[in-house]
């Protein structure tokens, strides 16, 4: 099948651009010395998934257990679940583990981490778990200095039910950065902070063999990650308009695009109407707008439903396009546009349809 | 199965109050004197839109060919495609109608309606259409006065691939209206413009058999509507906070909410984390935030992909919450929020999940 004979609209996924994002994030972590575990909170594809570990290798990050059981069933067993648990998630970690998964799960709480410990007992369960530091994010995790960081590690480490593999933070702040430096700066930030919570725990004599750290654009930036033993970025995979106006990539090396069909021309309102709205985009407004024409001076202003009102970037009119012709728009924010597809349409530098890869939904 | 064993994010759809929204739209429908033609592109599940239609009776309004698909799949023949057809669903549309579909489609282009008028010929059908008429919304169709209607109306009616149906008009800008008086008076301009595109046609001894017009709060306001054959509403089966916002419904007439986990507690920032993010509540911002907690004076103030950040509405502290502890998180926009999961817990107003409906996704 061609683009030009796919329904409007459609995920496409150029593998080309793809192979060259992950080859780059592969280069960097042998650079930079750390293992890369990358997150699969964007793609979440089993295709995607293998060709940014490269052959033989494992060791993924997901954020739902419905991705741990995606990527499980699909063979990969090294799964790190990157978002804080809950004990009414405890019963599907168990059923996870016992299914073969080496499945690591999070904490930052002392309650929740002793009614883990307690049951992983019961369960004859050693259940591996990371302290979830906050570098300065402001979401999850204990700062670095904060008193019950030991405690935590205590309980983690001596339960029975439980055993404490070391900590792991998300410095999501990078994405509030104006420039590489303050990116760098926040890589600083993010590694130092890291390191400090590992070296807390085991200035207390408790193990600490992972510090994870990760996020697209602390991996690119990062000066150096001494200390650090994974990084867990997601978004390079596809890149997207958001990366691209912090200066991380091109809007060439955007992997993922919307396909759609203009069905409509209000020449009044300088507006064109496409068949790709707000389920087709996501509503995710990172960038003015919801998106751009790929190779176009043309953006999507606004969106409804199932339509997008397209405008010129700078003229106040716009040339007629009949009714069919068809764009390709470039996402704002892979993660939130690709979730809103059940598939990818995979293509390589052309328009022909190579294959159509499945995604991963729900939780 | 309880709320309280349900894996967290979750839809949840309340029948009681599905079914109280769902009597009082018969009711307004037969008051006004017009047929209800429900439009499924909020609920999209054949459960929901047979409650909606009540016992033997067919003909729903839908948003995608997927949708079209999926209804026809589960019985519904007499379906309403309402956004403006290009020459690559032609083929889909034909599959369609020879599977059994009683389908209409809109348009306002006459290039389109040329080449569907041949297509159709070509195939040995004929096409059903109504035209879509712009009452004010700025988004698809030809205004009432447009020089181009009743051409348009003579190619449709006498292509031989197509029959002309009517016109179909959506007055979308009733959501930017401040009052239920704003309101009624787009109402009433929806109305009276469907109206005058219909004698348009009828003046030019065209046939207009179909007047449809259509939103939640214009059917909820309009004062009359003489002319008009059908309404199409569809967020009034679920309701949310923006048509409370309009004063269409308060929140208790809501029907779906995303049940959430409180995943972590950030005193120092007032804000508590649930596991419900923009993946789960959309990132639908009609109203300030992303949705409300049900029965509690707090809101989601922020969200990343799965991490939701919920604050109080006045106070700058939060009581501490245990991790574990369940929210209902009323959705601004119950399209937007209900796309972003494939099925709905059914509860009748107590703890117990008494189904799972599976909800239609996709183009």
């Amino acid at each position: 099948m061609r683009l030009a004979d796919l329904p409007t609209p459609a995920l496409i996924l150029d593998r080309q651009v793809l192979q060259r994002n992950l080859a780059a994030m592969q280069d960097r972590a042998r650079l930079l010395g750390v293992r890369l575990r990358p997150h699969l909170k964007t793609a979440k594809s089993a295709e995607v998934a293998r060709l940014a570990l490269g052959p033989g290798r494992d060791g993924i990050t997901v954020s739902t257990l419905s991705e741990a059981r995606y990527f499980l069933a699909k063979g990969f067993r090294d799964l790190t679940y990157a978002i804080a648990i809950t004990p009414d998630k405890f019963a599907e970690v168990a059923r996870l583990l016992r299914a073969g998964a080496e499945l690591t799960i999070i904490t930052d709480d002392i309650p929740t981490a002793r009614a883990l410990g307690a049951y992983g007992k019961s369960q004859g369960l050693t259940i591996p778990v990371l302290i979830e530091i906050d570098t300065g994010q402001g979401r999850g995790g204990l700062v670095p200095e904060e008193p019950t960081l030991v405690p935590l590690g205590e309980i983690l480490h001596r339960s029975g039910g439980t055993s404490l593999q070391g900590v792991l933070t998300h410095a999501g702040h990078s994405y509030r950065c104006r420039s590489l430096g303050e990116i760098a700066a926040v890589a600083e930030i993010e590694r130092a902070g890291a390191v400090a919570a590992a070296d807390r725990l085991r200035g207390a004599g408790l193990p600490c063999p992972v510090v994870s750290v990760g996020s697209t654009p602390t991996a690119l930036q990062a000066e150096h990650l001494a200390g650090v033993s994974e990084i867990r970025p997601g978004v390079y995979m596809f890149m997207d308009l958001f990366q691209a106006s912090l200066g991380l990539c091109q809007p060439a090396d955007i992997a993922v695009s919307v396909l759609t069909a203009v069905i409509g021309h209000k020449s009044k309102q300088a507006r064109l109407l496409v068949d790709a709205g707000a389920l087709a985009l996501s509503q995710d407004q990172s960038r003015p707008g919801f998106g751009r024409v790929q190779g176009l001076p043309l953006h999507v202003a606004e969106v409804n439903q199932e339509h997008g009102f397209i405008a010129a970037d700078t003229a106040e009119d716009l040339p007629p396009q009949p009714v069919g012709t068809r764009f390709r728009i470039l996402p704002n924010h892979s993660c939130m546009t690709a979730a809103m597809h059940g598939q990818y349409h995979v293509v390589d530098g052309s328009d022909t349809v190579l294959a159509v890869w499945k995604r991963c939904r729900g939780w």
